[in-house]
């Protein structure tokens, strides 16, 4: 397949790059502004991406759809697109369960378009070698080929859809939930008036974690309110793996405390600072 | 206080080189064998400690009793020392909550002892710098110097009952719940077919993780069985405090599930074994 345009669908932080990355590989790449926020706009005019207005439009022009949006949206905007009998490829990036990826595979195959599924690993792409686009499906290495003069590693890891949202979750699992770990854990310390000396053994002894969780504090906190969905559906993806949902249930309880940092990124939160939110919110949950 | 006479009760892995090193530091340190297994009394004997035969004679001679076993019996080995009358200073060194160790705290000191809370924090004491154990309470200071000879390394940290385990129990939120999620995560990744993309994107972006997975299979898997409880007890004090206790339940299921690994040290678990073992509990799980 000779691939001419890609709809982006819709040009977050992260989505952005993967839209340019596309551009970059010689694609026509296009999103639907109607409805979005202003800094939604300015980002996809910073990126250089073609704005055709309505959805409607975006999906009569593409070849490939790319769905990069907050786990919570991923099922409506297929939805969506499938309304419009999109008839070419669609990626999910999102992430999303294995079975939330199949149901979306189902319901864009049922309006006649090929189902690929997507995970991304790493940060927004501003160089190589900082993230990796994984794919899965009949078509996924077509979806590779996008992306093969970019500094955005696509992979294509097998036939089946579910796969990318597997490892993605997979992944996430550790990242994330040890993120709300190493946090909880000072919050008990905290409380517990032996923190400053836990610091100190695991300077001793975890040399590793007490810049873990300053960057918790600074990287993730932030972003919490986006990872509450995202830790949900990985404790419903190893709930029906006939694994513990507990992990992840209690990170997303952790990132609910948190959502009031949404977003504060200059100055970051420091650990202190996020200690002493959740301090507060276990005032409420006792 | 010149302290003459310590009980260690009981020498276990841990406990055995804990009566070892007050030996060192000039204390006659006895133990009693009534009841104990062949094992305990190789280990004993090895480390050169006393036998006194049965827990009132080990009793009756001590200023100080050190109290070192899995924590689901610390509660009751308290219970028979206050059976005894003991009026020396009780050390317990265990892995317990604080309202545990306050718990335990009250039954000693209605009978006329002095509570000290303690937790070991590292591995058996076998060379310097390797073990730390916090105490806590009004006498701390006097158990300190217990050790000031030898290479355990032994830290008052103020004179309230319960910092000393909750401490423990912060310092062993991290280590031994992440030992069970990462081997969680393989065995998640291993049921979704993608465990060889999940290693590989681990080696680009967490390079640690593989190597911790590896010595989560053969280190902390064959102690699965009495983190059981441990992990319990941190569930119990999350909760208390306010904080979610599915991290540590979730650790808990996880553990419960690997006890027929229980002290297979040589050779020990690798982690297709461990991942295999998992695998087989989902199908009962689901």
């Amino acid at each position: 397949m000779n691939i001419k345009t890609v709809a982006l669908l819709h040009p977050g932080n992260m989505g952005v790059t993967i839209g340019a990355a596309a551009a970059t590989g010689g694609a026509r790449v296009v999103w639907a502004s109607r409805g979005r926020s202003k800094a939604t706009q300015d980002r996809a005019r910073q990126a250089g991406l073609v704005d055709v207005g309505a959805l409607d439009n975006a999906v009569r022009q593409s070849n490939v759809i790319l769905s990069v949006c907050p786990p919570h949206a991923a099922l409506d905007l297929a939805r969506s697109v499938a309304e419009q009998k999109f008839r070419g490829i669609y990626v999910d990036a999102n992430a999303v369960s294995r079975a939330t990826a199949e149901r979306i595979g189902e319901i864009v195959t049922q309006a006649g378009a090929s189902f690929v599924d997507g995970g991304i690993i790493g940060s927004p792409v501003k160089r190589a070698g900082t993230t990796r686009l994984y794919l899965s499906g009949a078509r996924a290495r077509e979806v590779t080929e996008l992306f093969s003069a970019g500094m955005l590693d696509a992979r294509a890891i097998g036939e089946t859809p579910g796969a990318a949202s597997a490892l993605k979750i997979a992944y996430a699992a550790w990242t994330k939930c040890t993120d709300a770990l190493v946090l909880a854990i000072l919050a008990l310390a905290a409380m517990e008036r032996v923190d400053k000396a836990l610091v100190e053994e695991w300077n001793l002894s975890q040399p590793d974690l007490e810049r873990r969780s300053v960057r918790a504090a600074a990287v993730a906190v932030p972003k919490a309110w986006r990872y509450v969905g995202e830790m949900r559906e990985i404790a419903a993806t190893f709930e029906a793996a006939g694994l513990p949902a507990g992990f992840h249930d209690a990170a997303a309880d952790i990132c609910e405390r948190l959502t009031a940092f949404k977003d504060r990124t200059v100055p970051p939160p420091t650990v202190a600072a996020v200690v002493d939110a959740l301090r507060a919110s276990c005032q409420r949950h006792r």
